[in-house]
């Protein structure tokens, strides 16, 4: 009687059961995987970059398929610019493959070792995780990663990738389907979900007991949507507000070096400034030269009415009033809020409301303030006369980076192999047993 | 118009705002508390246990009231026994709280340092969580032990005990707060959720901003209920499931000690077995006397059709056959459902589909058995002739526990004081920017 109702309720009970299907296939393929030798992981790693070289045209040629349908739908040219692959960008991954495959392997160390008392023997022994959920836009060079991390750790990955790439991403995993194979490891460690409907991120976060961990890569809206729907684990990657907050006792060249260093670098990602924050001892000398510098890299300001004052009002070519939202907002472009506070005290409180608790910093020459700041701000880096734009897993010599967590459990900041990793306690006794 | 819903409407709205209040209060004190030195954090801990004993009178008599009201709403044994003070369990609670202030104090250790080829200098360095909030049933033991543990670790608690404690655990919290007080401690780190409505628990789990991160301590249901309706991360404790497989090539005499030690030195808790695994080898010749071990100590068998038959059917006393249910079953008491397999491999699959990912054991003298065991189990402990037991923060060597996870992200077993901290990078340059 209500034929799209019962049609609605098949299809879902369909995509339900192809989603189940593939998580449960990612978690029996974790029995063999766990078996594969540090050798034979790397040498996994090896044949993909080969079978992805092997396969370029095809995988090109997916990928302009993609990228024509995203232009016909109007995609901005940040996104396209990360949608398209070339021969360059597939050596690219290629050499991320190397990467992973010459980074030492986490699975099987030895943290922690004693023997008890009594003779029993505890060892604390790093393992995978077991079936990590990856949920992500349409960035193409995230299936290639994911698959890498995840291979390298002995977990199994579940791949759902953004529906714009998806002609791209299918042909990429075929191609790392061919090289697992090539080398006699398990292709089911790495699924990829090429059905789009939206309800397949639901299900697969909400799979309690087939998957481990899901870590959604994206937009706010991506991730917020995995946080408060998720019945699995969750690590929140990749909202960044970020501020620098610039001392009475800065070295001011050093700080204009900065704050246009960590907002026009690359603005579009999370480490990039979203708030400047001036001490008002310094606002007046400082913030004009620093506009010049900033407008003249196209950088649009959102000043507080005392900034606004000193910089000539909204007469001046890229200066607006600052609203409320804008302390709240993660522009990922050329535009800088600017707020000059009374003080260290201010700027702390301003960061403890405002802040994503990604990376913060502190321009300055007082070491007893670069302290306060650095033990006080709550957040997975905290910096002193740098750019927040080092918070990266290559940056800071973990080799890769998954992502960045903006949570305090388990991984925080970059993450890279070990952040992929659990630990299980194995115990040998002669009888033990407990008086 | 609808007077019920009027007042069901503005009794949430209040019962929101109190546990609002609540954490705000709690994170309004981890600044104070994060400032507090290792030594300072040692006399709060010391004071309280003082208070404690000062306070005995209040808090039996509130203890008295409670176990009462328990009794006459016919409470049954073995929770009366945890819900029950007396001034030796207060004297455990000092031991507790100055075993806690002996230990040393994660916070502030340096986890790793690295000098990058550009001069960065990048610190890893240990720090608290935050905000906790621990959900638990009627034990007041726990209020002080999380008290405690979160004091030492420089996380604020917001603690939300099961509604027949609730004098109880008001005495101790008083006691608590007297305490921190005392030594100049802000006693905003410890708050006490003393509404019991169920509702309380749901604004706990779900204020994301406010809480870093919900342990629920208690039964099956209160874990999976918070699981599924957190919004701020979990972790899950104690539900175990836990088995002990019996190998072809086992110590049969070190098999029944450890078979026996497993269910009955404790039943009631989470490392306790639920069900044995026998190899169809050894089962006719070792489960009768086994059984007769048990039976003599008061445990009920559910055994699977062949074990049935070698135990004599259901005709003997204490003997039952075991249903689909007993293999998912904790009974967390004396019962223990016993299963013939043919070999390791069926019993690592037994395993991996009914096991709670706890703690699992072989007993086995075949070394390479041991082995394939303790690699395949996918456990927060597995063991090789040891009594599943032993999984607990003390046997291990924690100096405490906070509860036991059996998930794997962040903290997987026995959750001592490290499992309660985070960390931070804190990168100092002299100008640095990103090229």
């Amino acid at each position: 009687m209500q034929p799209s109702m019962l049609e609605s309720g098949s299809r879902d009970r369909g995509l339900e059961a192809y989603v189940t299907q593939r998580l449960r296939a990612a978690r029996g393929a974790l029995g063999p995987l766990g078996r594969l030798s540090t050798a034979e992981k790397n040498a996994a790693l090896r044949a993909i970059s080969e079978a992805l070289w092997q396969r370029r045209a095809a995988i090109l040629k997916a990928n302009g398929e993609d990228v024509d349908a995203a232009r016909r739908e109007g995609m901005d040219d940040a996104r396209l610019d990360r949608l398209v692959l070339s021969e360059e960008r597939i050596r690219q991954m290629q050499e991320g493959l190397e990467a992973v495959a010459a980074l030492p392997d986490p699975i099987g160390e030895l943290l922690e070792y004693a023997v008890r008392p009594d003779g029993l023997r505890i060892e604390k022994l790093r393992v995978p995780i077991g079936v990590v959920a990856i949920v992500y836009e349409s960035r193409p060079n995230v299936t290639v990663d994911a698959a890498a991390i995840t291979l390298k750790t002995g977990n199994a990955a579940v791949l759902r990738g953004g529906s714009e790439a998806l002609r791209s991403n299918a042909a990429l995993v075929a191609a790392i389907h061919t090289g697992l194979e090539a080398v006699g490891a398990p292709s089911g460690a790495v699924q990829f979900i090429e059905k789009v409907e939206r309800q397949t991120v639901d299900l697969m976060i909400r799979a309690k007991g087939l998957v481990d961990l899901a870590i959604p890569r994206g937009g706010a809206g991506l991730i917020s949507h995995v946080g408060e729907r998720s019945l699995v684990p969750v690590i929140e990657t990749g909202v960044g507000n970020c501020h620098v907050y610039v001392d009475r006792a800065a070295d001011l060249d050093m700080a204009g070096k900065i704050v246009v260093n960590a907002k026009t670098q690359r603005p579009s990602v999370c480490n990039a400034i979203e708030t400047l924050l001036v001490h008002e001892d310094v606002a007046q000398q400082w913030l004009p030269s620093l506009a010049a510098d900033l407008s003249a890299r196209g950088v649009q300001l959102r000043a507080c009415p005392q900034a606004l004052a000193i910089l000539g009002g909204e007469d001046q070519p890229r200066v607006r009033a600052a609203t409320q939202e804008d302390w709240d907002t993660e522009y990922l472009g050329l535009i800088l809020a600017v707020r000059v506070v009374q003080g260290l005290d201010a700027a702390l409180a301003h960061i403890a409301r405002y802040g994503t608790r990604h990376s913060e910093a502190i321009v300055t020459e007082d070491v007893s303030a670069a302290e306060v700041f650095l033990s006080e701000v709550d957040a997975a880096a905290v910096y002193h006369n740098a750019s927040t734009r080092f918070t990266d897993g290559y940056e800071f010599g973990l080799g890769v980076e998954i992502g960045i967590s903006t949570q305090k459990l388990h991984a925080r900041g970059p993450m890279g192999l070990r952040e992929l990793t659990s630990y299980k306690y194995v115990v040998r006794g002669a009888g033990h047993v407990r008086g």
